[in-house]
C-alpha cells in the first residue's frame, strides 16, 4: 500500500505546488515572514490548498527534518483535471455516472465511498479543494485499493462543477431527506452526477438550489437518515440495476 | 447515551446471568478455583456467553473495585428470545424482513449496519452470541442509537436459526459474490432473512449451503466485493423498493 507522504521546506514545497503533486494540506508556521514564505502562502491561496497556520511543535511531529515552517501532506493518488477529466467522459461514455461529494469529512465513509463508485462503476468522483476528508493511507486502505482505480478530481467550487455538468447534459440529483421524489421516481439511465452531503450537514442549501432533482430513500423507521456510504451505495446501485435492467 | 456498563464481582456476575443481562463479554481470573467461581464458570458455559481468561492487570483496569476475578461488560440494549421474538414476527407481520448477521465483527460496520435494518424496516437482527461485534456504546453510537428501537436477538448457533425460520416458511437469501445469481432477479416479496457475512471471510461455507438463495450484486470495478454495511444496505433496499412497488 502507497502511503501518504510529506514534503517539507520551503522550495520543496513550492516546487511540489507548481509540480500540482496531489497535495491533501500545507502547515504553516504561525508568525512566520520573508520572501519565499510569502511566495508559498500566495501559491497556497491562489491554488485554493487545505491550509492551517500551527505552532512550531506542530511541524516538528510532522517532520524530523529542517522543514523550515512548512510541511505539506502529499496524497498517494493523483487527482485528475476536472475539465479535461469531465471532457473524456462526455466523449468516450455512452451515459457518464458521476459522484459529487459535498464534504464527506470522515475517511472511513469516504473510503467506502471510493470501493462503491469502484465497484457501481462510477466514471469519476468530484470533490472540493477544502472541506472534504483527504485521500490519505486511511482512506486507500478503507477504500480496499479503489482509490488507485476511479478517477478522482477536485475543483475548487462545487457549485461551478455542477455548472458545467449540467453545460454538458448531465443532471444532477441530489440525494437527501429533503425532497418530495422518491429514488425509484426517477431514471437513472440518462448521463447523471449523484449528489451526496455531508455526515453532519448533509448537502449545503445553495447547492440543494441548483440540482436539477433531489430524490430521497424510503426511511421506514424513526431514524431520519441512513450512513452517507450506505446511503451512497443504495442509491448508486439502483442506478446499476436500471442500467443494466 | 446510555452506556455499556460493567458488573464485577463473582455473585453480582452469576445474579446477573441468571437474571438474562444482556451480557456482551465476561472476564475471568486466569487460574482462580472455589465454589462461587465453578458456578460462574458452569453458568458461561452453559449459557454460551462471550468469555475469556485474563491475567489480575486486565481486571483491574476494567474495574477500579473488588472484582473478585470476575467483571462482566453488560450491553446497554436487551436481547430478545429468539423463538419467541419469531414467533410474534411471523404471527403479526405479512412478510417478515430479517437479517443474519454471520460475524460481522467490526463495530462501525454492526453499527452502521443496525441503522440501515431500521431504516428499512427490518423485523429482526440475528446474530450468534460469539464472534460478533458486541452492541456496546460506539455500535449505539455509529447505529444513531437504532439498536434501541431494532429488536436483536442472539443464537447459539446460526444453523438452528436457520433452520427455524425456513419452518416457519421463511426463506434464507444468502448475500455473496459465490452466486449464479443477481439479487436483481430475485422476489424479495415473500417472507425472507437476509444473510450477510464477515468482513473477512463472508459467510461461512456451512451456512451457505443451508441458503434457499445465493444472490451477487453486478461488480463493474475489479475490486472484488463492496464494504458489508454498504452491501448490506443495497440488499436490504432492494428488498424495501419491491416491497413498495
Amino acid at each position: 500500500m502507497k502511503n501518504e507522504y510529506t514534503a517539507y521546506g520551503l522550495r520543496a514545497v513550492i516546487e511540489a505546488i507548481k509540480a500540482e503533486k496531489p497535495i491533501n494540506k500545507v502547515f504553516l508556521q504561525k508568525g512566520l515572514s520573508g520572501h519565499l514564505y510569502k511566495e508559498l502562502e500566495h501559491l497556497v491561496r491562489k491554488k485554493k490548498i487545505n491550509c492551517s497556520y500551527v505552532p512550531i511543535e506542530k511541524l516538528n511531529k510532522l517532520s524530523k527534518n529542517n522543514h523550515q515552517g512548512v510541511v505539506a501532506l502529499v496524497s498517494p493518488v493523483r487527482f485528475q483535471e476536472f475539465n479535461t477529466l469531465i471532457e473524456r467522459i462526455v466523449a468516450t461514455k455512452n451515459s457518464p455516472l458521476l459522484l459529487l461529494l459535498d464534504g464527506v469529512t470522515d475517511v472511513r465513509n469516504f473510503g467506502a465511498i471510493i470501493r462503491t463508485a469502484e465497484c457501481s462503476g462510477v466514471d469519476a468522483i468530484i470533490l472540493a479543494k477544502t472541506g472534504t476528508a483527504p485521500v490519505n493511507s486511511d482512506t486507500i486502505k478503507t477504500s480496499a485499493g479503489a482509490a488507485f482505480n476511479v478517477p478522482i478530481t477536485k475543483v475548487d467550487h462545487l457549485k461551478d462543477a455542477i455548472y458545467y455538468l449540467q453545460g454538458s447534459n448531465i443532471q444532477v440529483i441530489a440525494a437527501t431527506e429533503k425532497a418530495d421524489q422518491s429514488l425509484y421516481d426517477l431514471d437513472l439511465t440518462a448521463p447523471i452526477a449523484i449528489l451526496m452531503g455531508s455526515e453532519d450537514r448533509g448537502i449545503s442549501t445553495s447547492l440543494l438550489k441548483l440540482a436539477n432533482h433531489k430524490a430521497k430513500l424510503p426511511l421506514l423507521g424513526s431514524i431520519g437518515s441512513l450512513n452517507v456510504a450506505v446511503a451512497c451505495g443504495v442509491t448508486l446501485y439502483e442506478a446499476v440495476r436500471q442500467r443494466i435492467g
